[in-house]
């Protein structure tokens, strides 16, 4: 029996993060650009941040990198999905306000430029702006020898939307419905975990996975052609998934006259990242959520669970396990929306529904609750 | 006499780093997003990237990072300018398409979080923001103490401009006069050749700086109330000058109809980067450039010349050497325009002129000639 593993025994200290951007934001004063110009910042409900005003439109932007992942794909010199890592982080955090990603930008840190990974690199990206729907409108490489050991990858995401059709939880009602669409696999959160388990049971990323890999509504993109099992560093590796097909068809929809629902029935969105289940409570003040009929994990979250002595409660407060975005849309038009949404990605679910439960997650199968993240 | 440097020989390796953002672009394909639709890619001559279409308007992003200027930051400690200095590298380059910048993001990778540290970059990306007058709409600090050994800081600028209007060099005209605008120290490129100089003189950041600091049109960032000599430290950390005002200003007054020009008279600008004067080779494809009346340079490049031993011809295609932004303008105007600018950049100069010459930039008074960058 392995000893208990949590987020924070491998070497992540979420206090202090939290702590640094609490010291860097209160440094910060209120814009200069005032209300009603372009680029004035714009407060939503649900502290979404990001947005700003352009005419009848806002503009949201998204910055995020792919983090301790890109040590996996070092490790292995593989870089075909970490581009789609990178701009999945970003335009699914756009999707949750109800913008619509255009266009992305990468920055690329590196020791010292290597044109094979960047050949790599610039594949992933130019398939991650195919999936996401993007523009890529530049980029930066940074040959910095002396503040990077190996390559890092970040990027930002530029999307826009209609004024007054934000998407931030606040006209979420109680008996709304939880929908919920399947991830890829782990996505692109909670690796130093995930690291120091491998590391813990002396696995090799390019041991064949000791585990059942079969998982519904997925793919896993494989190194290279090939009909042997797949690898640890295979199913690890595995790209984020990119939501904007089918939440921007979604919205559009819902803007179109060929539905009885508008983007008001879509009340909340939700990318589920490092915080697991737990990123549902900055949705609404009071509200809870009870997941009932989950989607079910994909293996490698068990796996890990028990090689690495995790215990459930860690895993969904860590990582995705098999969800990675959550929609609450209005009751009357849920299995509407559920219809529209299966056909566009198999394995969508109504898992769950708004409730008045003192603003908790409950994930009710496996009698675990969330009340803060 | 010390052996020459340059910056080769400083560790940057231009064409592997040329090389392999190459192979990244070449990977790409063409953008998903169509014509006349939110996000569709604009092609400009003079190959300004990062512009695409919005309505009316074209929207354009930059993305940089402030380089190997922060392992100086880093070994002082030293962190009010490189906000700045981050900004300053991202939202000049907007305006040399005749973009207004509105909104920042930054990106802030580190091995551990610091919340002093970000703290204090938090009140320089606040002062940036009052400088460059853009909202700043998010942020990205990542802990990986796997990939960075010290803070890496890099950031996204949003522009808009209005369809039409934007400045590419593709309406020079010979005679054209160039109007340079004083830089306020090494701005953020050449470090590498900095830090190596540096420690081939054996100086220390916290020497007094051994050369007269005197310079016009700039102040010095102190690092604490002081009334003590300057610090090499000091005088190599200062931030890089912000030219929203008066560039956005300048770009507002030609559009409004208080004056005889409009900004088809305002023909090119370029940011003097990490190419220096070669920048300017990449307005016009046949056009040259002839400094005739440059900006005094600042003492301390004189010095770094000096006691590094670099060529004359080197530190010109290395730093921007007093002069951090050039803009060029129809001659018709170009008095009306330099009066204008004067008053709100004291240093601004008319510094010579567009001419037929094979697209060369020379420095006269120098008798230098840049043909290619």
């Amino acid at each position: 029996m392995p000893d208990k593993m949590d987020y924070a025994s491998a070497g992540v200290d979420i206090d202090l993060e939290g702590s640094a951007v609490s010291s860097l934001i209160s440094s910060l004063t209120k814009s200069v650009r005032p209300s009603g110009t372009p680029g004035a910042p714009v407060d939503l409900p649900g502290g979404f941040g990001g947005l700003i005003e352009f005419g009848d439109h806002l503009l949201a932007l998204a910055t995020d990198g792919v983090g301790s992942k890109l040590q996996i794909a070092s490790a292995l010199n593989q870089w075909s999905g970490v581009g789609i890592d990178c701009m999945a982080m970003n335009v699914n955090d756009l999707l949750c306000v109800g913008a619509e990603p255009i266009a992305f930008v990468d920055y690329v840190a590196v020791p010292k430029p290597d044109p094979i990974v960047h050949a790599a690199l610039g594949a992933s990206l130019a398939e991650a702006c195919r999936q996401a729907r993007v523009t890529l409108a530049g980029g930066e490489t940074a040959s910095l020898p002396g503040i990077v050991t190996e390559l890092d990858l970040s990027g930002t995401a530029l999307g826009y939307l209609n004024k007054g059709e934000a998407i931030t939880g606040e006209n979420l009602e109680l008996g709304d419905i939880l929908i919920g669409l399947p991830s890829s696999g782990i996505h692109s959160n909670g690796y130093s975990l995930v690291r120091k388990i491998i590391e813990h049971v002396g696995a090799s990323y390019t041991d064949p996975a000791p585990f059942n890999c079969a998982s519904e509504y997925r793919d896993i993109m494989r190194f290279e052609n090939s009909n042997a099992d797949l690898t640890i560093g295979e199913i690890l590796l595995n790209p984020t998934r990119i939501y904007c097909d089918p939440v921007v068809d979604l919205i559009k929809h819902a803007q179109s006259d060929d539905t009885a629902y508008s983007v008001s029935d879509i009340r909340g969105i939700c990318h589920i990242t490092g915080g697991g289940l737990t990123n549902l409570l900055r949705l609404h003040d009071t509200f809870g959520w009870e997941i009932n009929d989950p989607i079910q994990p994909h293996p490698e979250f068990d796996w890990l669970a028990e090689v690495g002595g995790v215990e459930t409660w860690e895993m969904y407060r860590t990582f995705n396990m098999g969800c990675g975005m959550i929609i609450a849309v209005n009751k009357e038009f849920s299995e509407t929306i559920y219809h529209w949404l299966i056909q566009r990605m198999p394995g969508a679910k109504i898992i769950g529904k708004v409730v008045d439960n003192g603003r908790k997650v409950i994930h009710s199968p496996l009698g675990i609750e969330f009340s803060h993240y």
